[in-house]
Protein backbone atom coordinates (compact mmCIF):
# COMPACT_ATOMS: atom_id res chain seq x y z
CA UNK A 1 0.00 0.00 0.00
CA UNK A 2 1.27 3.94 -0.56
CA UNK A 3 1.33 5.77 1.75
CA UNK A 4 2.45 9.54 2.14
CA UNK A 5 4.90 9.97 4.73
CA UNK A 6 3.64 13.10 5.63
CA UNK A 7 2.94 13.19 9.39
CA UNK A 8 -0.53 13.49 10.74
CA UNK A 9 -0.98 16.60 13.68
CA UNK A 10 -3.07 15.09 16.41
CA UNK A 11 -4.52 17.77 18.41
CA UNK A 12 -5.52 16.28 21.69
CA UNK A 13 -8.29 17.90 23.38
CA UNK A 14 -7.47 21.12 22.35
CA UNK A 15 -9.67 24.01 23.80
CA UNK A 16 -9.58 27.18 21.95
CA UNK A 17 -10.75 27.25 18.36
CA UNK A 18 -8.33 30.34 17.54
CA UNK A 19 -5.56 27.67 18.46
CA UNK A 20 -6.91 25.00 16.41
CA UNK A 21 -6.77 27.21 13.47
CA UNK A 22 -3.53 28.72 14.05
CA UNK A 23 -1.54 25.28 13.92
CA UNK A 24 -4.00 24.54 10.75
CA UNK A 25 -2.03 27.61 9.04
CA UNK A 26 1.24 27.11 10.70
CA UNK A 27 1.06 22.71 9.53
CA UNK A 28 0.22 24.57 6.05
CA UNK A 29 3.39 26.79 5.90
CA UNK A 30 5.67 23.82 6.34
CA UNK A 31 3.70 21.62 3.87
CA UNK A 32 1.61 19.34 6.25
CA UNK A 33 -2.54 19.00 5.56
CA UNK A 34 -3.99 16.20 7.33
CA UNK A 35 -5.39 17.31 10.76
CA UNK A 36 -7.13 15.17 13.36
CA UNK A 37 -8.70 16.79 16.53
CA UNK A 38 -9.72 14.72 19.62
CA UNK A 39 -12.71 16.13 21.49
CA UNK A 40 -11.91 19.39 20.64
CA UNK A 41 -13.72 21.63 23.97
CA UNK A 42 -15.77 23.96 22.13
CA UNK A 43 -17.71 21.02 19.57
CA UNK A 44 -16.85 21.53 15.56
CA UNK A 45 -17.18 23.08 13.72
CA UNK A 46 -15.42 26.08 14.94
CA UNK A 47 -16.40 29.30 13.50
CA UNK A 48 -12.64 30.72 15.30
CA UNK A 49 -10.64 27.79 14.15
CA UNK A 50 -11.70 28.51 10.11
CA UNK A 51 -10.66 32.71 10.96
CA UNK A 52 -7.61 32.02 12.52
CA UNK A 53 -6.47 29.64 9.85
CA UNK A 54 -6.61 32.16 7.56
CA UNK A 55 -5.61 30.58 4.36
CA UNK A 56 -5.58 27.11 5.84
CA UNK A 57 -9.21 26.83 5.94
CA UNK A 58 -9.35 23.53 3.50
CA UNK A 59 -6.90 21.94 6.38
CA UNK A 60 -9.79 22.93 8.90
CA UNK A 61 -12.72 21.87 6.83
CA UNK A 62 -10.85 18.09 6.04
CA UNK A 63 -9.89 17.69 9.61
CA UNK A 64 -11.15 14.50 11.43
CA UNK A 65 -13.23 14.77 14.63
CA UNK A 66 -12.63 11.85 17.19
CA UNK A 67 -14.19 10.90 20.18
CA UNK A 68 -11.19 9.27 21.73
CA UNK A 69 -7.74 9.37 21.53
CA UNK A 70 -7.36 5.05 20.59
CA UNK A 71 -9.62 5.66 17.51
CA UNK A 72 -7.39 8.84 16.72
CA UNK A 73 -4.37 6.74 16.14
CA UNK A 74 -5.91 3.70 15.13
CA UNK A 75 -4.08 3.17 11.81
CA UNK A 76 -0.90 5.16 13.00
CA UNK A 77 2.07 2.80 12.78
CA UNK A 78 4.43 5.56 14.70
CA UNK A 79 3.44 7.75 17.17
CA UNK A 80 4.89 11.03 18.84
CA UNK A 81 3.79 12.22 21.76
CA UNK A 82 4.99 16.07 21.60
CA UNK A 83 5.74 16.82 25.66
CA UNK A 84 7.94 19.98 26.62
CA UNK A 85 9.09 18.79 29.77
CA UNK A 86 10.87 15.40 29.81
CA UNK A 87 9.05 13.23 32.37
CA UNK A 88 10.42 10.46 34.25
CA UNK A 89 9.23 7.80 32.00
CA UNK A 90 11.31 5.19 30.04
CA UNK A 91 10.23 6.59 26.64
CA UNK A 92 13.21 7.50 23.97
CA UNK A 93 13.08 11.12 23.37
CA UNK A 94 13.92 13.34 19.75
CA UNK A 95 14.36 16.44 20.01
CA UNK A 96 11.87 18.07 17.45
CA UNK A 97 15.29 19.77 16.10
CA UNK A 98 17.40 16.75 15.38
CA UNK A 99 14.26 14.83 14.51
CA UNK A 100 15.80 14.70 10.66
CA UNK A 101 18.76 12.34 12.00
CA UNK A 102 17.26 10.99 14.83
CA UNK A 103 13.64 9.77 13.39
CA UNK A 104 13.85 5.80 13.13
CA UNK A 105 12.51 5.78 9.43
CA UNK A 106 12.13 8.59 6.56
CA UNK A 107 10.61 11.14 7.09
CA UNK A 108 9.21 14.31 5.28
CA UNK A 109 6.97 17.10 4.63
CA UNK A 110 6.57 15.45 0.62
CA UNK A 111 3.66 13.50 -0.15
CA UNK A 112 5.80 12.13 -3.31
CA UNK A 113 7.83 9.57 -1.00
CA UNK A 114 6.15 6.40 1.03
CA UNK A 115 6.45 5.20 4.62
CA UNK A 116 5.01 4.22 7.53
CA UNK A 117 2.14 6.39 8.92
CA UNK A 118 3.64 9.18 11.46
CA UNK A 119 1.20 10.73 13.92
CA UNK A 120 2.21 13.64 16.01
CA UNK A 121 0.34 14.17 19.49
CA UNK A 122 0.06 17.95 20.96
CA UNK A 123 -1.75 18.13 24.16
CA UNK A 124 -4.07 20.84 25.54
CA UNK A 125 -3.49 24.36 26.19
CA UNK A 126 -3.36 24.45 29.93
CA UNK A 127 -2.09 20.93 30.77
CA UNK A 128 -0.09 18.94 27.64
CA UNK A 129 -1.00 15.28 27.06
CA UNK A 130 -2.16 12.46 30.34
CA UNK A 131 0.73 10.27 31.26
CA UNK A 132 -1.87 7.60 29.82
CA UNK A 133 -1.95 9.37 26.45
CA UNK A 134 1.81 9.54 26.26
CA UNK A 135 1.72 6.11 27.07
CA UNK A 136 0.56 5.04 23.83
CA UNK A 137 3.38 6.87 21.89
CA UNK A 138 6.36 5.39 20.28
CA UNK A 139 8.55 8.06 21.43
CA UNK A 140 8.34 11.27 22.65
CA UNK A 141 9.30 14.55 20.57
CA UNK A 142 10.27 17.44 22.78
CA UNK A 143 11.09 20.95 21.80
CA UNK A 144 13.80 22.43 23.59
CA UNK A 145 13.50 25.64 25.12
CA UNK A 146 14.83 27.66 28.38
CA UNK A 147 14.52 25.84 31.30
CA UNK A 148 12.02 28.49 33.37
CA UNK A 149 9.78 29.30 30.06
CA UNK A 150 8.94 25.73 28.88
CA UNK A 151 5.61 26.37 28.32
CA UNK A 152 4.78 26.78 24.07
CA UNK A 153 1.84 28.11 22.85
CA UNK A 154 0.23 24.88 21.32
CA UNK A 155 0.92 26.68 17.32
CA UNK A 156 4.19 27.60 18.13
CA UNK A 157 5.04 24.06 18.98
CA UNK A 158 3.35 22.95 15.70
CA UNK A 159 4.97 25.65 14.00
CA UNK A 160 8.17 24.49 15.20
CA UNK A 161 7.75 20.86 15.02
CA UNK A 162 6.51 21.06 11.22
CA UNK A 163 9.43 23.99 10.26
CA UNK A 164 11.90 21.07 11.82
CA UNK A 165 10.21 18.50 9.82
CA UNK A 166 10.09 20.63 6.64
CA UNK A 167 13.80 21.82 7.03
CA UNK A 168 15.67 18.36 7.77
CA UNK A 169 13.95 16.84 4.23
CA UNK A 170 15.40 19.61 2.50
CA UNK A 171 19.27 19.48 3.89
CA UNK A 172 19.72 16.29 4.97
CA UNK A 173 20.27 13.18 3.55
CA UNK A 174 17.39 11.04 2.76
CA UNK A 175 17.09 7.91 4.70
CA UNK A 176 16.38 4.63 3.30
CA UNK A 177 12.64 3.93 2.51
CA UNK A 178 11.37 0.08 4.69
CA UNK A 179 8.55 -0.54 2.39
CA UNK A 180 9.53 -3.87 2.49
CA UNK A 181 8.15 -4.61 5.97
CA UNK A 182 4.55 -4.11 6.67
CA UNK A 183 4.23 -2.24 10.53
CA UNK A 184 1.98 -2.84 13.15
CA UNK A 185 -0.45 -0.05 13.59
CA UNK A 186 -1.26 1.51 17.07
CA UNK A 187 -5.04 0.08 16.66
CA UNK A 188 -3.14 -3.69 16.03
CA UNK A 189 -1.13 -3.07 19.40
CA UNK A 190 -4.12 -1.83 21.04
CA UNK A 191 -5.89 -5.30 19.98
CA UNK A 192 -2.67 -7.62 21.69
CA UNK A 193 -2.25 -5.24 24.89
CA UNK A 194 -6.08 -6.13 25.32
CA UNK A 195 -5.57 -9.39 25.36
CA UNK A 196 -2.47 -8.92 27.33
CA UNK A 197 -4.04 -7.15 29.89
CA UNK A 198 -7.35 -9.46 30.21
CA UNK A 199 -5.21 -12.39 30.54
CA UNK A 200 -3.55 -10.73 33.24
CA UNK A 201 -5.95 -9.42 35.23
CA UNK A 202 -7.52 -13.00 35.24
CA UNK A 203 -4.75 -14.00 37.10
CA UNK A 204 -4.49 -11.47 39.29
CA UNK A 205 -0.97 -10.08 38.24
CA UNK A 206 -2.51 -5.95 39.42
CA UNK A 207 -3.00 -7.01 42.86
CA UNK A 208 -3.43 -3.67 43.57
CA UNK A 209 -6.73 -2.18 41.99
CA UNK A 210 -5.59 1.61 42.66
CA UNK A 211 -2.24 0.49 40.48
CA UNK A 212 -4.11 -1.08 37.77
CA UNK A 213 -4.01 2.09 35.75
CA UNK A 214 0.02 2.80 36.15
CA UNK A 215 0.91 -0.53 35.78
CA UNK A 216 -0.90 -0.60 32.38
CA UNK A 217 0.83 2.23 31.98
CA UNK A 218 4.58 0.96 32.35
CA UNK A 219 3.58 -2.09 30.42
CA UNK A 220 2.78 -0.20 27.41
CA UNK A 221 5.41 2.06 27.76
CA UNK A 222 8.20 -1.22 27.15
CA UNK A 223 6.47 -2.65 24.10
CA UNK A 224 5.76 1.04 22.60
CA UNK A 225 9.58 1.28 22.64
CA UNK A 226 10.49 -1.86 20.66
CA UNK A 227 11.20 -0.09 17.15
CA UNK A 228 9.40 -0.56 13.94
CA UNK A 229 7.62 -3.73 15.32
CA UNK A 230 6.10 -5.66 12.16
CA UNK A 231 2.76 -7.12 12.28
CA UNK A 232 4.60 -10.58 12.01
CA UNK A 233 6.39 -9.88 15.40
CA UNK A 234 2.93 -8.92 16.74
CA UNK A 235 1.68 -12.27 16.15
CA UNK A 236 4.42 -13.44 17.42
CA UNK A 237 4.17 -11.58 20.89
CA UNK A 238 0.29 -12.44 20.39
CA UNK A 239 0.90 -16.45 20.41
CA UNK A 240 3.51 -16.02 22.99
CA UNK A 241 0.55 -14.41 24.97
CA UNK A 242 -1.84 -17.30 24.15
CA UNK A 243 0.12 -20.54 24.31
CA UNK A 244 1.92 -19.33 27.85
CA UNK A 245 -2.03 -19.03 28.90
CA UNK A 246 -3.20 -22.24 28.16
CA UNK B 1 32.36 47.45 26.10
CA UNK B 2 30.51 43.76 27.48
CA UNK B 3 27.40 43.13 25.23
CA UNK B 4 25.30 40.06 25.38
CA UNK B 5 25.21 38.64 21.93
CA UNK B 6 21.32 37.35 22.70
CA UNK B 7 19.63 38.52 19.61
CA UNK B 8 17.02 41.01 19.55
CA UNK B 9 13.54 40.77 18.56
CA UNK B 10 12.38 44.14 16.57
CA UNK B 11 8.35 44.38 15.80
CA UNK B 12 8.10 46.85 12.65
CA UNK B 13 4.88 48.14 12.95
CA UNK B 14 3.00 45.60 14.65
CA UNK B 15 -0.79 45.74 14.22
CA UNK B 16 -2.99 43.57 16.80
CA UNK B 17 -1.94 43.30 19.88
CA UNK B 18 -2.38 39.52 20.65
CA UNK B 19 0.60 38.83 18.16
CA UNK B 20 2.97 41.24 19.90
CA UNK B 21 2.24 39.08 23.02
CA UNK B 22 2.61 35.62 21.25
CA UNK B 23 5.71 36.54 19.72
CA UNK B 24 6.85 37.84 23.71
CA UNK B 25 5.64 34.64 25.07
CA UNK B 26 7.73 32.70 22.26
CA UNK B 27 10.61 34.98 22.79
CA UNK B 28 11.24 33.93 26.35
CA UNK B 29 10.68 30.38 25.52
CA UNK B 30 13.66 30.24 23.76
CA UNK B 31 15.71 32.22 25.96
CA UNK B 32 15.17 35.96 24.06
CA UNK B 33 14.36 38.83 26.33
CA UNK B 34 14.99 42.28 24.05
CA UNK B 35 12.05 43.40 22.30
CA UNK B 36 11.66 46.29 21.02
CA UNK B 37 8.45 47.15 18.56
CA UNK B 38 8.76 50.43 16.02
CA UNK B 39 4.86 52.43 16.08
CA UNK B 40 2.92 49.41 16.66
CA UNK B 41 -0.75 50.32 15.14
CA UNK B 42 -3.16 49.97 18.58
CA UNK B 43 -0.66 52.41 20.61
CA UNK B 44 0.96 51.29 23.92
CA UNK B 45 1.03 49.72 26.55
CA UNK B 46 -2.04 47.30 24.94
CA UNK B 47 -3.90 45.00 27.56
CA UNK B 48 -3.88 42.41 24.43
CA UNK B 49 -0.24 42.30 24.07
CA UNK B 50 0.02 41.24 28.21
CA UNK B 51 -2.62 38.78 28.01
CA UNK B 52 -1.64 36.78 25.02
CA UNK B 53 2.41 36.92 26.63
CA UNK B 54 1.03 34.70 29.64
CA UNK B 55 4.24 34.24 31.49
CA UNK B 56 6.23 36.53 29.15
CA UNK B 57 4.72 39.94 30.69
CA UNK B 58 8.19 40.51 31.75
CA UNK B 59 9.16 41.32 28.34
CA UNK B 60 6.06 43.30 27.11
CA UNK B 61 6.65 45.52 30.33
CA UNK B 62 10.24 46.33 29.68
CA UNK B 63 9.57 46.75 25.60
CA UNK B 64 11.29 49.61 24.53
CA UNK B 65 8.78 51.85 22.01
CA UNK B 66 10.15 53.78 18.64
CA UNK B 67 8.18 56.24 16.19
CA UNK B 68 10.32 55.22 13.73
CA UNK B 69 12.91 52.45 12.33
CA UNK B 70 16.26 54.30 12.23
CA UNK B 71 15.68 54.84 16.28
CA UNK B 72 15.41 51.69 17.23
CA UNK B 73 18.25 49.96 15.15
CA UNK B 74 20.50 52.94 16.11
CA UNK B 75 22.74 50.59 18.79
CA UNK B 76 22.38 47.27 16.32
CA UNK B 77 25.58 46.14 14.85
CA UNK B 78 24.20 43.56 12.47
CA UNK B 79 20.60 43.39 11.61
CA UNK B 80 18.64 40.92 9.62
CA UNK B 81 15.51 41.58 8.03
CA UNK B 82 13.19 38.55 8.32
CA UNK B 83 11.11 38.02 4.89
CA UNK B 84 9.26 34.50 3.94
CA UNK B 85 9.68 35.28 0.28
CA UNK B 86 13.34 35.64 -1.24
CA UNK B 87 13.07 39.02 -3.34
CA UNK B 88 14.87 40.18 -6.19
CA UNK B 89 17.27 42.35 -3.90
CA UNK B 90 21.39 41.98 -3.68
CA UNK B 91 21.78 40.99 -0.13
CA UNK B 92 22.84 37.96 1.52
CA UNK B 93 20.28 35.26 2.22
CA UNK B 94 20.67 32.58 5.82
CA UNK B 95 17.98 30.61 5.57
CA UNK B 96 16.78 30.27 9.62
CA UNK B 97 17.51 26.78 10.05
CA UNK B 98 20.87 27.34 8.93
CA UNK B 99 21.93 30.03 11.31
CA UNK B 100 24.32 28.51 13.20
CA UNK B 101 26.34 28.11 10.88
CA UNK B 102 25.64 30.87 8.43
CA UNK B 103 25.40 34.00 10.93
CA UNK B 104 28.62 35.48 10.82
CA UNK B 105 29.28 36.09 14.24
CA UNK B 106 28.80 33.40 17.50
CA UNK B 107 25.00 33.95 18.13
CA UNK B 108 23.70 32.88 20.81
CA UNK B 109 20.66 32.67 23.38
CA UNK B 110 22.91 32.68 25.85
CA UNK B 111 23.83 35.86 27.57
CA UNK B 112 26.79 34.64 29.33
CA UNK B 113 28.87 35.39 25.87
CA UNK B 114 29.44 38.43 24.18
CA UNK B 115 29.72 39.78 20.51
CA UNK B 116 28.32 42.44 18.05
CA UNK B 117 24.40 43.25 18.82
CA UNK B 118 22.45 41.37 16.24
CA UNK B 119 18.67 42.31 16.00
CA UNK B 120 16.24 40.59 13.75
CA UNK B 121 13.39 42.68 12.02
CA UNK B 122 9.97 41.19 11.77
CA UNK B 123 7.30 42.95 9.57
CA UNK B 124 3.64 44.01 9.09
CA UNK B 125 1.06 41.39 9.12
CA UNK B 126 -0.10 42.05 6.40
CA UNK B 127 2.47 42.80 4.19
CA UNK B 128 5.64 42.06 6.10
CA UNK B 129 8.76 44.86 5.99
CA UNK B 130 8.79 47.16 2.97
CA UNK B 131 12.00 46.92 0.53
CA UNK B 132 12.97 50.31 2.67
CA UNK B 133 13.14 48.84 5.57
CA UNK B 134 14.84 45.74 4.23
CA UNK B 135 17.39 48.10 2.68
CA UNK B 136 18.87 48.91 6.42
CA UNK B 137 20.01 45.23 6.98
CA UNK B 138 22.88 43.54 6.89
CA UNK B 139 21.18 40.29 5.75
CA UNK B 140 18.06 38.44 5.20
CA UNK B 141 16.74 35.64 7.46
CA UNK B 142 14.57 33.63 5.55
CA UNK B 143 12.20 31.04 6.88
CA UNK B 144 11.69 27.35 4.87
CA UNK B 145 7.92 27.09 3.65
CA UNK B 146 5.97 25.02 1.34
CA UNK B 147 6.30 27.60 -1.82
CA UNK B 148 2.59 28.12 -2.18
CA UNK B 149 1.85 29.08 1.52
CA UNK B 150 4.77 31.41 2.93
CA UNK B 151 2.97 33.95 4.77
CA UNK B 152 3.65 32.78 8.79
CA UNK B 153 1.95 34.32 11.20
CA UNK B 154 4.29 36.87 12.88
CA UNK B 155 4.59 35.36 16.40
CA UNK B 156 5.09 31.69 14.59
CA UNK B 157 7.84 33.10 12.66
CA UNK B 158 9.41 34.76 15.60
CA UNK B 159 9.08 31.29 17.83
CA UNK B 160 10.42 29.28 14.31
CA UNK B 161 13.93 31.56 14.72
CA UNK B 162 14.32 31.94 18.49
CA UNK B 163 14.21 28.23 18.43
CA UNK B 164 16.43 28.00 15.71
CA UNK B 165 19.36 29.89 17.21
CA UNK B 166 18.14 28.46 20.58
CA UNK B 167 19.46 24.83 19.00
CA UNK B 168 21.82 26.11 17.03
CA UNK B 169 23.55 27.02 20.18
CA UNK B 170 22.53 24.37 22.59
CA UNK B 171 22.42 21.24 20.53
CA UNK B 172 25.27 19.52 22.16
CA UNK B 173 23.86 19.83 25.58
CA UNK B 174 20.58 18.61 24.58
CA UNK B 175 22.04 15.66 23.36
CA UNK B 176 23.00 14.75 27.27
CA UNK B 177 19.53 14.40 28.11
CA UNK B 178 19.53 10.72 29.10
CA UNK B 179 17.27 8.44 31.12
CA UNK B 180 18.54 7.90 34.04
CA UNK B 181 17.09 4.76 35.74
CA UNK B 182 19.13 1.88 35.83
CA UNK B 183 19.70 -0.18 33.03
CA UNK B 184 18.95 -3.83 32.30
CA UNK B 185 22.33 -5.95 31.64
CA UNK B 186 22.58 -8.28 28.67
CA UNK B 187 22.81 -11.36 30.90
CA UNK B 188 19.34 -10.57 33.06
CA UNK B 189 17.96 -10.19 29.73
CA UNK B 190 19.41 -13.87 28.60
CA UNK B 191 17.95 -14.86 32.16
CA UNK B 192 14.32 -13.55 30.84
CA UNK B 193 15.25 -15.34 27.88
CA UNK B 194 16.08 -18.49 29.01
CA UNK B 195 12.97 -17.77 31.32
CA UNK B 196 10.70 -17.10 28.62
CA UNK B 197 11.78 -19.77 25.74
CA UNK B 198 11.68 -22.88 28.81
CA UNK B 199 8.01 -21.82 29.18
CA UNK B 200 6.96 -21.87 25.68
CA UNK B 201 9.03 -25.00 25.14
CA UNK B 202 7.34 -26.91 27.78
CA UNK B 203 3.71 -25.89 25.99
CA UNK B 204 5.03 -27.05 22.68
CA UNK B 205 5.29 -23.22 20.94
CA UNK B 206 8.50 -24.41 19.00
CA UNK B 207 6.28 -26.97 17.08
CA UNK B 208 9.01 -28.04 14.65
CA UNK B 209 12.32 -28.41 16.18
CA UNK B 210 14.29 -27.45 12.82
CA UNK B 211 12.52 -23.71 13.18
CA UNK B 212 13.30 -24.04 16.96
CA UNK B 213 16.66 -21.40 16.74
CA UNK B 214 14.67 -19.30 13.91
CA UNK B 215 12.09 -18.07 15.70
CA UNK B 216 13.96 -18.19 19.73
CA UNK B 217 15.86 -15.24 16.88
CA UNK B 218 12.59 -13.71 16.44
CA UNK B 219 11.79 -13.59 19.85
CA UNK B 220 15.14 -11.91 20.47
CA UNK B 221 15.24 -9.58 18.21
CA UNK B 222 11.99 -7.98 19.12
CA UNK B 223 12.64 -7.57 23.14
CA UNK B 224 16.71 -6.24 22.19
CA UNK B 225 14.94 -3.98 20.44
CA UNK B 226 13.30 -2.01 23.32
CA UNK B 227 15.47 1.10 23.73
CA UNK B 228 16.93 1.20 27.19
CA UNK B 229 15.19 -1.11 28.61
CA UNK B 230 15.33 -0.78 32.59
CA UNK B 231 15.77 -3.22 35.54
CA UNK B 232 12.82 -2.40 36.47
CA UNK B 233 11.00 -3.09 33.22
CA UNK B 234 12.51 -6.18 32.68
CA UNK B 235 11.05 -7.69 35.79
CA UNK B 236 7.76 -6.43 34.56
CA UNK B 237 8.45 -8.87 31.86
CA UNK B 238 9.59 -11.70 33.75
CA UNK B 239 6.20 -10.97 36.18
CA UNK B 240 4.25 -11.15 33.08
CA UNK B 241 5.64 -14.23 31.76
CA UNK B 242 5.19 -16.07 35.51
CA UNK B 243 1.81 -14.90 35.62
CA UNK B 244 0.76 -15.99 32.22
CA UNK B 245 2.36 -19.48 33.35
CA UNK B 246 0.43 -20.46 35.95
Amino acid sequence: MVKSVKPIIILVCPQMGENIGASARAMKNFGLSELRIVAPRDGWPNPKADSMSVGAVDIIKSAKIYDDLPSAIEDIEFLYATTGVPRSMNKDYIMAHEIGKSHPFELSGSSARVGPRVGIMFGRENCGLTNEEISYANAILSIATAPDFSSLNIAHAVAVVAHSIFTSENSHEIKSIENNQMLATNGELEYFFEHLFGELDSRKFFKVPEKYEHMTHNIRNIFTRINKLSKNELQTLRGIVTTLSK
